[in-house]
């Protein structure tokens, strides 16, 4: 038996890992201090009430025969896309519940969606970007090519002429950076795509948090997007199921290459290769989408906004340079005094024990910056904002 | 962009579509009478109260601050490795929970793991089969041989001097064939793998119905196992989790193929490419593992195999011939007079209202054959058999 060779093109370890343990040793040594992680995106916040209820009334149907639920459909339940739809629909975009697949997270179907594509294609990263398209990219044996975010494009890449790719991966509200595409943006995107007869991988797994008017949550905002793109987004962000894993796949019905509707691809591979989402999950997922659930999960994101706002207006204070939308969980800061992003990781854990993630962790265009979260608690957060003031002391 | 192009090597649609498809069809032209279905291999019965309160207890956990839980880890929350690991020594077999990673079921699992392995390998299939395998290995662009089953060698076929492959899927007890391979059979394939360096993948989804002290439930079992096999696990048929989804694959850490650890290769890429699996559902997960959870599951897997005793001493009785090891949910049928199975299965639908799965769907060595589920309702299945009585009459 030969291995899949793609394994060993993988780099170094995943970066989630590697902050892990670094913090892990400091505290060993140092027991005393009280860390604080802005690093992880992670949800701390509990499930909104709609959805615990939701839940436990589909609990207690899996109890008896009457209401018991065996396999479900491989695409999700008609009442969870038919929610979505409506979704979709408050913003002016229509969906037949058909181009709608559940899934367990936006983690898993940007790499199992690759599988349509031939590892023969070139495949367009922004750069820096969440690690896993990359490793996943890897692993699936594509080319790959980055489109460079900078302080000048504010972290925004739109295609050039020299811009050569067959599938594009693109993240808006973005991760780690929180810069969104505006709609001209996005339009260069799809036109690119449309000429070059590209796919667009739209990861919008933290829409929920664009609050601008002005600002597009969703591709197909965009005129021709449902023929050149696929949107991926998730509830781990938008409701907290980090932990409980529910997300959804928009494959438009007008997505065609090589004469073959990839919708109909797609629904082939589910049926041969997923047994669909949990029963319980998806009723809970149902939930986030009522007015209930949208009052009380807006509240939630509205937390974290504020912390991000927080976060934003110590460094902005000390001077230091911050990529933040207000539209996104996330702070991209520029390093003070030229310090790389491990070095000022450092410094930031073993000086005032705070913990961030590396910029240079999500890609060489990250190198010289730092994402901070506003997943955290809010007294946490408040505390880590007065540690900051102690930047200047220390380094001038 | 090109497509993925190992897509348009599958064959027609998925067989329990095409079941379904026929049956409806015929209960819209018949809206009177009384389908029962012994086709699809779901699961009826609710699941056991163990599952139920420890589900309900984590859905209330969720929902507040202090014990919200957000992303697990990729290969599963200890509590529920630590209860498999204990369940694997009941049966003697030692594992280390870094050998075992949680998922969300076996249907995923045995596509997921192929990724290990270079396209390149050759793959081999018992036939008749859980069609699932050809296609996942169809879409890897594997090379596939069959080893076929039959009456002659019990539905239990082991390697010959031409077998030649790197990859070998093994299920028992066997669906569609409800077989299971004894120590003696397995220890052949085993010994074949070590001799060729090919992996088994050992698919144990059905082993909770093995109640002969004599059988093998886990390919670990057989001396030489952990070097050459990597088994795959569910809690689909076990605890009535088809809706609910759980399942785990042990990786033995001694499993090294070109020097390399594949339990390693398989941590990295959990990492990279999974999230996790519903804290909720794993709390489920881990009442299954209990005493009372075990109690509970066992009373009703007793309860669907006195469902397949019925439907086999029914079919015995009208002398047709089926392969039935009272260790599986499932019959393995000889359609009479020599009938093919998807006339015999038109026949048991339009004379007798009766689904089952015809044996063709699963394999060319599956023709004249059917496979009949003891996944139903008690009364139901007792009324199928009364039914069949009348077989003999229309056919002579």
């Amino acid at each position: 038996m030969k291995l899949n060779k793609n394994f060993f093109n993988l780099h170094d370890d995943y970066l989630f890992y590697k902050i892990i343990s670094k913090a892990k040793e400091f505290e060993k040594t140092n027991p005393k201090l009280k860390i604080i992680s802005l690093g992880i995106g992670d949800t701390t916040m509990p499930l909104c009430r709609a959805v615990i209820s939701a839940m436990k009334k589909s609990v207690t149907e899996m109890s008896k025969k009457e209401t018991y639920r065996g396999y479900g459909l491989e695409q999700g339940c008609k009442f969870l896309r038919f929610a979505i739809k409506k979704y979709y629909k408050k913003r002016e975009i229509d969906l037949s519940i058909s181009e709608i697949f559940i899934n367990d997270g936006a983690g898993r179907a940007i790499s199992e969606i690759q599988e349509l594509f031939d590892s023969n294609n070139t495949t367009l990263i922004v750069n820096p970007t969440y690690p896993a398209y990359v490793d996943i990219s890897i692993l699936a044996g594509k080319k790959i090519i980055f489109a460079n975010a900078n302080q000048k494009n504010l972290f925004s890449p739109t295609p050039n002429k020299n811009t050569k790719c067959d599938i594009i991966y693109l993240c808006s509200p973005n991760n780690p950076t929180g810069s969104v595409y505006t709609h001209e943006a996005l339009k260069k995107w799809v036109n690119y795509a449309l000429k070059n007869n590209a796919v667009i991988l739209f990861d919008a797994a933290y829409e929920a948090f664009v609050s601008s008017k002005n600002l597009p949550r969703s591709i197909f905002e965009i005129d021709g997007a449902k023929k050149c793109a696929i949107e991926i987004c998730s509830l781990s962000k938008t409701a907290g199921f980090t932990g409980v894993r529910c997300g959804y796949i928009v494959i438009p019905d007008k997505l065609i290459f090589e004469n073959h509707k990839i919708n109909k691809l797609w629904m082939r591979r589910q049926t041969t290769k997923y047994n669909g989402l949990s029963y319980i999950t998806q009723r809970g997922a149902e939930a986030v989408f009522t007015n209930e659930g949208q009052k009380q999960n807006k509240k939630i994101i509205e937390y974290y906004k504020e912390n991000v706002k927080i976060i934003n207006e110590s460094l902005k204070k000390i001077g230091i340079w911050t990529c933040c939308s207000n539209n996104s969980p996330y702070v991209f800061a520029k390093c003070p005094n030229n310090m790389n992003s491990w070095k000022f990781f450092d410094f930031l854990l073993y000086k005032l024990s705070i913990i961030v993630s590396p910029g240079i962790g999500f890609g060489s265009a990250g190198e010289g910056f730092i994402r901070l979260s506003g997943f955290g608690d809010r007294n946490k957060t408040i505390e880590a904002t007065k540690r900051f003031e102690k930047i200047r002391e220390f380094l001038g």
